[in-house]
């Protein structure tokens, strides 16, 4: 992967799920000549499969260090995702009639997103990269552009280089505005490996993606519309 | 303690450290007749002595529930309260240039805004109450109004209620504009018994308070401005 090398010295801390969209982030950047910090958590998701697609995607990207942490979001429930709910099959299906789905986890881009700014602090750095997409994804309040920004202005408030105004921080979200699509495309053309990538909510007990809840309906529509095959739907 | 029933019957998030103004501050949320939820951190901190006074105070101001919940703060360092450095004695020491401290914990009430924030939307409340202050404190960055303030605005844009404009998130810093002795005069009416708090940063293996530290001298001078006798220096 060529690496643009003006950011080279600079860490920059990336949130890492594992998923399509966060091995694309990091992909990025690295690709921006950033030295990579890759913060995964494990908080409580039905499936360590998420975590071991996290490693594979930052040995294969290539990071300065891989920080996986634990934090218990079981503890106050409220989530398909962490606690004991179904998650929903073949449909877009909501908790209410906001729109946002039984999937979304309370705060969690908020507690992951502090997480990376005490990390970004020890560090003295002001970047930290998280793969939110408000186009094609799953209605989440925490994943729009206005959010982000809001968050950006009360960690410059929050840390000492902002209070100092020796530099502010800045969360890069590249994919906010792309779809799907665009994502895989942009990934591809920066040799990401998505056969190492797991986006499905309810896999199987051996870790296979269900190909029916929402993650796996978006990831499949985006193969789709980019015009390639998802290495993860071929047979072994 | 006499108890304000206007919001009796809704909760609110509390952070609780188990230090007189966590204490002081639970017991404004039960005086203004919330039903509080307190949350408190094992963060890699040096000393249990603060969780088993957060237990301590909890059980005897009342609340619905007390979680204390594990998060790794050493894994990043950068603060003598969570890495390998010393806590300074005897003066008010700083890390550098800036006059933040050496104790400072990076990003750490963002951190613990963020799981009670999750913990709010979880409860379907909006009320979440912290005991930072901005007058006798220890200068760090996230303890100003401007943060608070800040951080509620965030919320609003990275919780369900707030999208849907139900409700916005309200941070609770009642003893944001108070010297440490008005903090001691309003406990002592509230009820608050301080000899359950702990506030040393640099305890004995006992768990006696060192009597040197940042934290003891504000204690310290907040008592005697109060015109009280700490119950923590009282022989046993």
């Amino acid at each position: 992967m060529e690496t643009n090398t003006a950011n080279s010295t600079r860490p920059a801390v990336v949130l890492l799920s594992g998923g399509l969209d966060s091995a694309t982030t990091l992909a990025v950047c690295r690709h921006e000549g950033f030295a990579p910090y890759a913060l995964s958590f494990r908080y409580g998701q039905r499936h360590e499969v998420e975590l071991s697609a996290a490693r594979a995607v930052a040995d294969a990207i290539g990071v300065e260090r891989h920080v996986v942490t634990e934090i218990d979001l079981r503890l106050f429930g409220g989530s398909a995702l962490t606690a004991d709910m179904d998650v929903p099959h073949r449909r877009r299906v909501s908790s209410d009639d906001s729109g946002i789905p039984v999937t979304y986890v309370p705060a969690r881009n908020t507690i992951f997103l502090s997480f990376a700014l005490a990390w970004a602090e020890t560090l003295g750095t002001s970047d930290i990269f998280i793969g939110v997409n408000a186009l094609d994804y799953s209605g989440y309040p925490d994943c729009r552009p206005e959010y982000i920004e809001s968050f950006e202005r009360m960690a410059d408030l929050a840390t000492k280089a902002g209070v100092e105004g020796r530099q502010r921080i800045r969360i890069h979200a590249p994919l906010i505005d792309l779809s799907k699509a665009e994502i895989i495309r942009l990934g591809m053309s920066l040799g990401v490996d998505y056969a190492l990538t797991h986006s499905c909510y309810d896999p199987d007990v051996a870790g296979r993606a269900c190909g029916t809840c929402d993650s796996c309906l978006l990831r499949a529509k985006g193969f789709a519309e980019a015009g390639w095959v998802d290495p993860l739907s071929r047979p072994a």
